[in-house]
């Protein structure tokens, strides 16, 4: 048995997120039905992590399991060639049989873009979040700064029913268990995630926020963004971050960011 | 009884082309009704001409009549707030009585986007023709510039039963008559156009081609680039156009190109 490890790139826009359902688009039930077709087998591949409805990746990582002989090389036209044209598989590669796309990620990035102009073009609306009214960018680039290291995330969590506890995980792991295993830090409270870079920078007409950590709670990277922005509008200060972590309280951060901005940009193991 | 120009920029893809049609989402007719909800008025905006299902604006102008005493700067925003993002009006002002968008047009420039890499990014999947075998983008160039002056483009024409003779104009105007009041030159034959600018340029992974010209007809565009593949692809050589132009037969070109590589960039008056 081969493990095929696919590296992937999408607009979600159109696409119910991540993770098969019934009756809904999926990113991974869309890949998996493209998988069956080139290689006849019935195969559920599995993500880096969950994206959200609408969320996009430019370097998504999947690995599925085949007893098909198709080169790696090849399969990357193959897939591509029953594939819409929203997910494009970049590349393919064989991967040692104990590598999953999950469990074996060490780091992820995060970008979220934000259009700043008071038009936006409409070849952007897709991919951004218009948001064209006053900001401090300094203010909100001094809070973005504040959450490197180790913290306790709750706070940035999404409290999702569903879930239940492992409201955390989502976009790595589906419940605490597995989130644990996804960590760098084996040592990590269930919500305390680290992260390694957290900065805003201006790139013409965006303001485009790039988060680099070892494991990310679901909503979480929306959820700060929101929060952030709350800083930049002047209704709390960079100062009252240590106040909304140490709260470990959804209702103490900011308002959930919409999904068309986030992008996961790259997985590292 | 104002009359107001507006200049728009859209993205295509979800549209059924730009003018009205019964069970069909439409420019003309999305903007219809934003503007009756914006002014309380029941207009059909005009045009500079039609765009087809697919094809995108960056800088389309319409005209309508109104007794609404909003002013034009405010109209933005309003009309902006009401459409969907994939419609956006980027500016509006008074024109005077006589003004019209579509017999006043002097000249008009497309963009045709060529993608050319191997894999698409998803996020441009809407926005060009991927095109990635190989081309010798050298004659493509070469025939190009052949196209410009003045010359019957009936090989180029959409053969369209439903708009009858008058395939030409369809995006300059619904029969000949119109059209004649939209080219510049009244002494031009039915199918004849004034190209006054051809040529491909390289823009990193794209192959972009800019056409500006007097009046253009139905499909022209399109079967203008779908031609220059087939002298890219070696089929023909440069010099088989004018045998092309002369045969004044659509089956002596090649075929159409996609819509979603096509751009209506400006509209000079």
């Amino acid at each position: 048995m081969r493990n095929l490890k696919l590296l992937l790139a999408y607009d979600g826009t159109d696409f119910s997120g991540w993770q098969t359902q019934p009756g809904a688009p999926t990113i991974q039930g869309t890949l998996a039905s493209a998988i069956g077709r080139v290689t006849g087998e019935n195969v559920l591949p599995q993500g880096s992590g969950r994206t959200d409805a609408g969320v996009h990746a430019l370097g998504q990582v999947a690995t599925f399991a085949t007893e098909s002989p198709i080169p790696a090389a090849n399969l990357v036209n193959a897939l591509n060639d029953v594939l819409p044209a929203a997910i494009r598989v970049l590349d393919a590669a064989e991967a040692p049989p104990e590598f999953h796309a999950r469990k074996s990620a060490r780091a992820k990035t995060y970008h979220y873009r934000m259009y700043r102009r008071v038009v936006c073009p409409p070849f952007l609306a897709r991919y951004v979040w218009h948001y064209p009214y006053p900001l401090d960018e300094d203010k909100m680039q001094e809070v973005a700064a504040l959450i490197v290291g180790e913290h306790d995330f709750t706070s940035f969590a999404a409290v999702d029913a569903e879930r239940g506890r492992a409201q955390e995980g989502a976009d790595v792991g589906q419940n605490a268990e597995q989130n644990a295993g996804q960590d760098v830090g084996q040592d990590l409270g269930q919500n305390v995630r680290r992260i390694l870079f957290s900065a805003w920078e201006r790139r013409a007409d965006e303001l485009v926020y790039t988060i680099r950590g070892t494991g990310f709670l679901h909503h979480m990277v929306r959820n700060l963004v929101g929060t952030f922005l709350l800083v930049g509008k002047g209704t709390i200060k960079p100062a009252d971050l240590p106040r909304i972590l140490e709260a470990r309280s959804r209702s103490a951060a900011g308002a959930t960011a919409p999904a068309s901005g986030l992008y996961l940009v790259n997985v590292e193991y």
